[in-house]
């Protein structure tokens, strides 16, 4: 099939391009020392591909994510890097030990608790380090770290997510802000012990030497707000829409703000030629774009439209088409979608 | 099942405040002065229940809402606002009309063409009445309806979404300018001929006493962006979160932007008191949320959030659960989602 004999709006994935992010990341942080997080793409077919390239260890949001790895055999090492409470899924995470290594962070006695009724055997104390989000303050993660010993959980380590610096774009001020991130989960780890020092994402993946791994996960596919930062990571993924009304000076494609996520604004409209196009505004199943006076795009063209924000996309769509150039290879179901 | 049992995010109903939307609409637009929009709840239950307050015509935006309406029985008089070139979804409509009358959304040669070549039977002319997007200028509606009719489709009317005057919170201006969107539409049919004249929606719906037909649909559930205009429908759909970590000063439930529909900005979050918390910031599976000195919130707790823009929303979900009270009554699937 060729890409744009698709029924739109279809997710596709560059396969060359996701090649080049999977390589250049590797080569980066090699092994383990990249714990790709799956809430990115919600794919099992693309966390093959980074198994493939030798990271066995992955990073989930959700337990329908960790239960999902290891129903596809990757659950080599898994961590939910977030808290539950829930006891049906805490069950189901216990259940997935079977065939799994399961990890679950815990920042307080109530998720430490659930966590131990559950039969959960591992857990890695979750500290905040700067982000106002979960995670414990890291003076307390000693205390966190006793309670979990106390239940018979295992504890293997930290983990503490500085996702308020995956976007600051002065160099420099990164780096120092990070390193003092750093501080604060090497603090905490004084206090806890264990193998597992685990913190970052795409936009700090190159600044940490001191941490045992990097939890990053939109190097694969990215967007267009990690494209601002310079990473070394191509746009890999897009939503291909076709033309569907052309009027004087706009017109509109079938890719509206049910196909691509919104929290970081607009995505970008491109035509096939590679040509940037003016986004107007999406509606539900609309996108409205600028259009020149010496426009040749008509009723029946196709539009790439470049997500703002690859995690919220990619939980929209059922599938993703692989493209080599103009032919389809292959169709992966985003099968990690929902709680 | 209680309410406070459900794993969560969990989309809820309230049975009782959708009863009492759907009431106050009928009321207003009885019967097929009323053509339910889907593509606000994507829902075949829920429209299952405005088909039984009296409104047996309904509208769609996508191919999918359309055939799985007509697979619910629902096909009595499916309208799809919206234009579709891609031939097999057209041919899935086509064979729909064996149990259901399939119109279509038409605005230029193409979308004619496409839709002739399908075997589809009628047609709707699409007139632009000021909101930039899909629909032809007034006065090539004849052209439109002529071309239509050569390619041996029925003409059934025309129809015109004033989207950009939804939120207009000046009442006379609204009303103002929704009449000179009316007076194209008019203009449009007159040129047009047939039976339907097609526009409107939840802000406009109390304008129009001059159309045939109004397509609102977020008057059912409701979300914050339309509460702001004080229209006499309450909110029925809220997302129920679970606390999962507290630190000084804010709280966090697992309540994220792949459960909400962003493009309208935050949700609102309120605690089971009714209290309203100053939200943060949303990441993929969290919300952030202010919490004060006395605050006795504690991990394990409920919040309700309710969606800015409910349609992206339902997107996200692949159930509904009804309530009544405190009670767990039923639950839908949301079954319209994809394309």
């Amino acid at each position: 099939m060729h890409v744009h004999d698709l029924p739109t709006p279809a997710l596709v994935i560059d396969r060359d391009l996701l090649g080049h992010n999977l390589a250049t990341m590797s080569a980066a942080l090699p092994g383990t020392a990249l714990r790709p997080h799956v809430k990115a793409h919600k794919c099992t077919s693309l966390a093959a591909l980074q198994r493939a390239a030798g990271h066995a260890a992955f990073t989930c949001a959700t337990p329908r994510e960790m239960v999902g790895m290891a129903a596809a055999a990757l659950g080599d090492d898994l961590l939910l890097a977030n808290e539950v409470l829930d006891p049906t899924r805490l069950a189901a995470l216990a259940e997935a030990q079977q065939n799994a290594r399961i990890t679950i962070a815990v920042d307080s006695a109530e998720t430490i608790e659930a966590a131990a009724r559950a039969g959960l055997q591992e857990v890695l104390v979750d500290v905040n380090v700067g982000l106002p989000r979960c995670g414990c303050a890291p003076a307390d993660a000693g205390r966190i770290a006793d309670l979990a010993r106390g239940r018979g959980l295992a504890v293997r380590g930290v983990m503490g997510y500085e996702g308020h610096l995956m976007m600051v774009d002065d160099r420099e001020r990164q780096r120092a802000e990070v390193q003092a991130c750093v501080e604060r989960l090497l603090a905490a780890h004084a206090l806890v012990g264990g193998d597992v020092v685990s913190a970052g994402g795409t936009g700090t993946y190159h600044l940490h030497d001191r941490v045992t791994e990097v939890q990053a996960g939109s190097y694969a596919l990215m967007d267009t707000h990690y494209a601002r930062l310079g990473l070394p990571f191509q746009q890999a993924c897009f939503v291909i829409g076709t033309v569907i009304s052309t009027s004087a000076g706009f017109a509109v494609a079938d890719v509206g703000l049910k196909a691509m996520g919104m929290d970081h604004g607009n995505p970008a409209v491109q035509t096939l030629d590679g040509q940037p196009a003016d986004v107007w505004f999406l509606s539900d199943e609309h996108v409205t774009f600028a259009t020149t006076d010496d426009t040749t795009l008509r009723v029946g063209d196709r539009v790439r439209v470049v997500p703002a924000h690859i995690d919220p996309t990619m939980a929209l769509h059922e599938v993703a088409w692989v493209v080599r150039g103009e032919e389809v290879v292959d169709r992966w179901a985003i099968d990690l979608r929902g709680w």
